[in-house]
């Protein structure tokens, strides 16, 4: 396999902006109940189309339906003991990505052993911070970076480096790719590892600018392979981000303009918005 | 019965509009999670009040409470097979008008059984797209205007014209209002049919558009007959989505915009879109 | 106990401003579908921290994990059967303190059996309209104000001196606080009682206004004592109300200049905004 260059990865994620504008694909979503309407708006504001669905028989038809999926742990719902298990079965059996969001892990039964399944019915791409990406190799007994004494180099708020050595264990064991969000964001699919800069300070200030970003990553990964949609999430979030925070004059105006900047990216802006890339030994 | 006019529709529309905002009238809703803040929104905006419940005995109680109800199928939840048919019986045996909104017809076996179980319990007016017009027509077995060959005249993303016999169908079965909604928008109840053209580009691109329009179509029901306030409903929406392009730089700037020219539109702005007014013989 | 004066209140108003922008404090959520989001953007607005769960373990995890909870009954889930008294046992057992808002007392059965247990499972803050904190007054037998007749003494749309009788004593009895919102707004803990005016006319026009300001008097209430919770969350939703209303031309261009202002308040704006006190006899 030719090794990716940043060139390559600029014309990938050119062209799934692009891709994604002419061909309007739905990427349905079962989510929470906090952030569900910023998640169909930023999907819209894209190019993408939206779906929302609770139970198991609609998460099938939505798994036969759509060109990826995103599925959100935030807020569970009794329903979902059958319904994530029925949806990702399907998505499985018809080979269909799905985005991975484990908001919440660590809290309460259901999550976790939703989560614990995920092990082997395994996500496309797995999106999170990285104190969540780090407990979520965790829970799959991958290798998390947590040091022999039980204490993380980088405690506390887990900064993003923190969450590398999760974030590539994850990638390899699922053949996805894993996109890590915070100041600096990462992506990797264990082969490559893509940091990214940008965003805004408001970004953490609204509600669900994380889950959007597992929805939109969705709707790329409709049009192209799992590491570009991540990538591209992540380029045209923070775009949007620093051209909407000169904007605003708190969280709410913010997100307002955010939104809208979404809608105004061109492929351009998106191709060249800046990060680093290496190369990583297996 | 006198023949109603274009002339006679403008005032009973002022009147509504009017009327609204000086009583205030609740239309409780059963609605999806999605876009449940904005169809809130919206029905404030334009002068009414919201309640939103999911369980039976709740809906019961906003049969009785309410002016009229909003029933949308965007998003199932397992408590809506005895929630929606309690509800839907109680606003029967109560004289009370409701709105149906059939979203993600065809997907999920609930949808679909609830559907088929209003095909007795009837709505009062309809609201939807013209594929999701099509579609309950079909499932209801009345003339959908599918041709013989089961090729729709026009296919793909149905157009309005597309879903007339549709609409009609519907509307003279169930005795109330059907509104289509697309560029150009068709309410008919059967006898008479209108067209009204405006709105916004941005429409389709904000979540919830067509819900809450169906949520303030059941807050002019509160105060006029069905045909009148489907026709209502689509006028403040191609009025207010007029006005708030002019100050859109994308699709939250104008549901910002698009709010505000609700709650700022009066009775004369409203009566004074353009629409076409035809008879329909039997 | 020293007498509280009007000095050293503005000193613990400042002071919970101050404490929550420094301490990023979690204050959980299980609240209605319909204003959720706003709950918790209003939450990070001030300077807190938002979790939303339905789940009866999740919410015990919660009342663990948070510094005080807040539960309001907008949309009554058939989950809540069980997840509401675990939580509030939960929280009681941690001594806790946690928001009521009882948005729908009156309607259904499992709101109003849910309500009847918190009579001995008692809430730290109680808050609502007039209306609906003289009906928990008379649910939990009270006295509520209500005359010997039946009739109130100032009737239909409840003012907040209406439950003025009904306030205190759902204070005294709780031995928290409890807020009455509305024009003029009411905090008492059933010794001292507040009046303070502000906000804006564009308040009750935006869904979830007052459902955000009981998240965010639980998000105080991390900080600093039930009564000055309640009181700084009026206080900065009177302060912010009114600059938001200046630059708005609807409740929707409202909503926003609103949570921006939210999260442009400073101490000093918050400390200053004018309150009546007063010393209520036992």
């Amino acid at each position: 396999m030719k090794k990716t260059t940043k060139e390559t990865l600029r014309r990938e994620i050119r062209e799934a902006v692009r891709l994604v504008r002419e061909k309007n694909p739905m990427a349905p979503s079962i989510t929470n109940t906090v952030t569900i309407n910023l998640v169909a708006n930023a999907q819209l504001a894209v190019g993408g189309s939206a779906a929302m669905v609770y139970l198991a028989d609609e998460g099938e038809a939505m798994a036969a339906l759509g060109g990826a999926m995103y599925i959100n742990m935030g807020t569970m719902l009794p329903v979902y003991a059958e319904t994530l298990p029925r949806t990702t079965k399907a998505l499985s059996e018809q080979g269909k990505p799905w985005v991975l969001d484990p908001v919440g892990i660590g809290v309460g039964g259901l999550r976790t052993s939703l989560l614990l399944g995920f092990r082997t019915d395994v996500p496309t791409i797995i999106r999170g911070n990285a104190s969540e990406i780090i407990a979520l190799a965790e829970i799959w007994e991958l290798d998390s970076g947590k040091t022999a004494s039980g204490v993380r180099g980088v405690d506390a708020t887990d900064s993003v480096e923190a969450a590398r050595t999760a974030a590539i264990s994850l990638a390899r064991h699922t053949g996805g790719a894993v996109a890590v969000s915070g100041p600096i964001d990462l992506v990797t699919d264990g082969k490559s590892l893509a940091l990214a800069e940008g965003g805004s300070k408001f970004l953490p200030m609204i509600t669900g600018a994380g889950c959007s970003l597992g929805g939109v990553a969705a709707v790329y990964a409709c049009v192209t392979r799992p590491f570009v949609a991540a990538l591209t999430a992540t380029a045209i979030y923070n775009f949007a981000g620093a051209k909407a925070e000169k904007h605003a004059e708190g969280p709410a105006s913010f997100q307002m303009a955010f939104l809208d900047a979404l809608y105004q990216a061109t492929s351009e802006d998106v191709g060249a918005q800046p990060f680093t890339l290496e190369t990583i030994g297996k």
